[in-house]
């Protein structure tokens, strides 16, 4: 049983401070807490509502041998952030889905993507093109917030992620090993870009796009040119129509 | 001004029944009345809540002659379904973004797409590909809900919509002269589909994707084929992507 002041620090990580000082976040809904457990990903409690239905065989077993609590309704709501909760969550230890070095041949960075659906939805297509590594950017929502969480659809577990404290420092450093394609209007055919080799992809905050300091960094830009009337592609769509072409 | 009962109407647009009654629907924000005033479309009345410090210069010019209310913060409350309000929204006649006959060579379908926010991007990517005419099916979310609306970012004004009071039969008159071409998992790579030629574009809800009938229908299923271990794509990535493919 959690007792009373863990109840309360669970509840205090829908705060994204009190997230980085315990290193847990709450990862919510089935799907989320199946793939949480799948991954192996520490997990520090699992708790569902009063009268949940459970889950298929595969959440049963992968609880099996865990315990997980049963918390009324208002319990759980302080626990929770959806309106309409599946009733259940996981607190996980997000430590092992950090890396400090990048080692894959393809990586995505996030520059200034403040909107929480467009991160997670990113995360879920990287996962999905089998990019494994991204980095977030020290402007960005946090990686962490339940909305991002809960967009990932549980690709959060499935990818490694580095926490950028100065975007363009870390793309520097990348640089010698890397060439820095950054998504901008105005560039070149994103189909005409340079093949093969180690590649970082940047994608930026739609509205202001990328820094300058990142479009001076960046060996490329590239555009996905549009035909009508809207100013503009929403991020996570331009993301992935990027990321489908990657060879 | 607007009298109370008007307000009270105006206030109704929320709800889905009531828009289906008046063929009316509120679009909140900056950008989006803009893009409605500059399209033309019929608009019945423009609320800014009190303080608002007005637009730029195009929406200075578009406002121009037209009558502008100002409402006191709980007033415009009534109207505005975000948390945080840009402070403008206009009452628009969303007659003539419909159409009942459909002309274009490419054309988009969704079935059963529930998410608000994933079919206004859906409409705002179309937009951006030139891609005119979408039909939506009676098992969607209401086209003019608010969220569907903001989500577009004023794409909503650009397009013309086909709603289908069964989209199979829609499908079906279509055939004669158009290819049917489904987006589900477990067919051919989209990127192989044939070129040329009129088509229509059948995206689905992600979790369920599109119905018996639909595949029955349907002369060509694509797929995005995944590397990693995503179970599914956002749908409106997935038609982001195949949308770019478009020749």
């Amino acid at each position: 049983m959690a007792t009373k002041s863990e109840m309360k620090r669970y509840a205090s990580l829908k705060d994204r401070k009190a997230r980085a000082e315990s290193d847990l976040f709450i990862a919510e809904g089935r799907k989320i807490v199946t793939e949480g457990l799948r991954s192996g990903c520490p997990c520090e409690n699992v708790f569902v509502r009063k009268g949940y239905l459970g889950g298929d065989e595969e959440m049963n077993r992968l609880l099996s041998g865990r315990e997980m609590e049963v918390l009324d309704e208002q319990e759980f709501r302080k626990l929770s952030d959806t309106r309409n909760p599946q009733g259940i969550l996981g607190i996980f230890d997000y430590r092992n889905l950090l890396v400090k070095d990048l080692a894959e041949d393809t990586i995505i960075a996030l520059f200034d993507v403040a909107d929480p659906r467009n991160m997670g939805t990113i995360i879920r297509s990287a996962d999905w093109f089998g990019i494994r590594e991204i980095v977030i950017g020290e402007t960005c929502v946090d990686l962490f917030n339940d909305k991002v969480v809960r967009s990932t659809m549980g690709s959060i577990f499935h990818n490694r992620f580095h926490l950028a404290s100065d975007l363009s420092s870390t793309l520097s450093a990348l640089k010698p090993e890397y060439r820095i394609v950054t998504a901008d209007i105005g560039g070149a055919d994103y189909r005409k870009r340079r093949i093969g080799g180690k590649r970082v992809f940047v994608f930026s905050n739609e509205a202001r796009g990328p820094s300058r300091d990142i479009l001076e960094i960046s060996d490329e830009i590239v555009t996905i040119t549009g035909k009508g009337r809207a100013e503009s592609l929403n991020v996570s769509c331009a993301a992935a129509i990027i990321m489908a072409d990657i060879e």
